[in-house]
């Protein structure tokens, strides 16, 4: 692991560790707390410094039972950066009031829920809140007000949105500063390579983080005909590079120039080094397009 | 009707009332000066005191019937705000030039056309004049200057567009100032909601005038499947507010952050009743999100 | 031919003729280096003097046929304008150590293939170099680097892009200034116009340049139904001009106010003399709209 592994834990500068941990699934795993907190302190071994959830993961769960965890080690906590996301009310037990599954962009909603996130992960601060879903009613002055006074409160650090279209964070970005649009991308949804979403993060310098980059483990188990053509390819190149196919999936997000940062999130240590280790390989645009069209079916025009 | 219904009729600052009255079927009304007249008063007592044309309604015939309403009672042109548009030239009678139906942005059919319009409407200036349709030909250049000079003379005060998309928007705007941009919106054509171009008026702070806030009646008339479900949705939200479905369709697109004026076509007074009453109902995200849903017949992602 | 058809020859000034030769079927006309010297000047003579080569044209062949035409009449260089791309690199057997077909737009390979160009063509300066596609691997600072390279050592005067989206556009041109974007554009393939790509040109006031402007033949040849359509109302509009139909589709290009630049292939200078009489005729907006709805097979909105 060298050095530029290892992202910046000052206040006064935004930045993730090249890989992101998910825990998206984390309540599914059914560990104990002290076995969250060693796949934590794994993670953080690995340089995955950086922790991704969203108030409503797990069924609004997970936060907890991070936070749980984080409870058993309170210094951790300073080792690691913590993104959350907000602005999705789910139909849920937990949520009687929820009639319908909807987006909601009220200041009352974002501070309401940064706040909730930060006594459910036993924090002080999160490093990053994203919008979790672009919101048709989204009023970007409101946003912009919301986000503000979490930052000025030193409750949230940095912000940014998720699934955003360019003209959706163009719009918001017009308010208020924004750091990173996290987006699905891998060989098997390929769109916002052609549709502008990363040439938008390019122009601007914002780093995308990339959500599903194994298309949530389609990659390796789905027997579409794609699937099979990417997975064919994947493991093709990887025994010429001598790492895992999943490697080389990782090797794929990391090869383009908006410098994308992968969300890994699985609770096998080993497959979040399989992860890491595409840092350390540097696909030539043969064996990156080899993929992408393995992923189209097509050649390039 | 409260204050803020009234519109600024300061020639130096633009602004139409919150609800404004489409005229396109005004000729099919079939109606004697006397009794548009009414209708006219009317819709100014209701606050509607914006009233929108184009040189083409009615077979080109709208204009000259309304002017000959307002020929008599002249003092009523000081309380409302004439809005009219130009560039299609349809095949018709009074037209017989024209081999085909065909958009037409020169300059000299600009300012011809404008002028025409205060001619038949029997006014010294119109508000605001709209290019109608994207013409693929549109030299940006050229509409700007046709747009300079009718400012210079007094005879238009601010300028718009009608169904341009964002690029096509942001072409013009870079030429010369525009104000709104008349769009398709209804539960049914929710394009713009997600297509950039609201982000795109939200982001400029220019406020979408929309036409066919009804879906052109269709909201309550057609069969279709996706009609139906909406139109279900909207009098069992309408029943809750105690006020008819269609403030409810109306109430649906003024919750939207750009701020969306729309525009109300009906001859019967009731009907514009309905549209002003939507003023004072705010629906809410799950309220906004079931008439959405409705239409597209899916849950939010 | 006027003097406007005259490109200017001064270094400090981008300017292409208005129609351009292109040359991506110079080997297929198997011809002597003095029958293609005798093509090239009979362009210059009509005042077309700009050449849009590719490294890969002919199968990398073609730069150097032109090469050895120019080295018969060496002075014909300073009559003329050079364009030529890079960026695609093809399976052929010049190119051994391409797997598959792929783009490159690494500095190195940018730097590398206008050299070659430079060295095939024996000359010692490109007009215009243009990346050939949008490459999802483009780094927009690396080919700047690249691009300023070439600009300060006086091998390449101008740069530009070839069948970018705007987004794309945008992007390179916020590191690096871009004279054109080379798109495809004939009645058959009337998207540039709606989808904002010509809005981007005339924004920005970039003249595209135009490839198969006559859809590679197809206006003729092809009993396609909307060919058809199209090629009956260029016939008929062209006898009410007294020009060729060819003439017609050249001028149908060169009435869009983003002032296009045709690039029209031809061996037969008959056919080039075709192109520029399109320099001639304008056409008006009826006439346009006739030949676009013959493409569309609908009425405009």
């Amino acid at each position: 692991m060298t050095e530029s592994m290892h992202a910046s834990a000052s206040p006064g500068q935004y930045a993730l560790s090249p890989i992101v941990a998910g825990v998206w699934r984390l309540a599914d795993w059914t560990w104990s707390a002290a076995e969250r907190l060693t796949w934590i302190e794994g993670c953080l071994d690995l340089g995955v410094t950086s922790f991704d959830h969203a108030d409503i993961y797990g069924g609004y769960r997970v936060e907890e039972l991070f936070g749980e965890a984080l409870a058993l080690s309170p210094s951790v906590r300073e080792r690691m950066q913590l993104v959350s996301k907000c602005g999705i009310r789910l139909r849920h037990p937990a949520r009687p009031a929820h009639r319908i599954k909807h987006y909601d962009s009220s200041a009352l909603h974002i501070i309401a829920s940064a706040e909730e996130s930060l006594r459910l992960l036993g924090t002080d601060y999160l490093d990053v809140l994203l919008l979790h879903r672009p919101d048709p009613l989204m009023d970007a002055d409101e946003v912009a007000r919301a986000f503000d006074e979490l930052r000025a409160s030193g409750k949230v650090r940095y912000f940014g949105v998720s699934n955003f279209t360019p003209a959706q964070f163009d719009l918001l970005q017009s308010r208020t500063p924004l750091v990173t649009n996290q987006i699905e991308l891998h060989p098997l949804h390929r769109a916002p390579l052609t549709d502008g979403t990363l040439d938008h993060c390019q122009r601007r310098r914002i780093r995308p983080m990339i959500w599903s980059p194994l298309a949530g483990g389609k990659l390796f188990t789905s027997e579409d005909v794609a699937a099979r053509r990417v997975r064919g390819m994947l493991q093709q190149i990887a025994a010429t590079h001598g790492v895992s196919a999943a490697t080389i999936a990782f090797a794929w997000l990391l090869r383009h120039p908006s410098r994308p940062i992968p969300v890994a999130g699985s609770g096998r240590l080993e497959a979040m080094r399989e992860a890491v280790a595409a840092l350390s390989v540097r696909l030539d645009a043969q064996e990156w397009t080899e993929i992408n069209t393995a992923g189209t079916g097509m050649d390039v025009a």
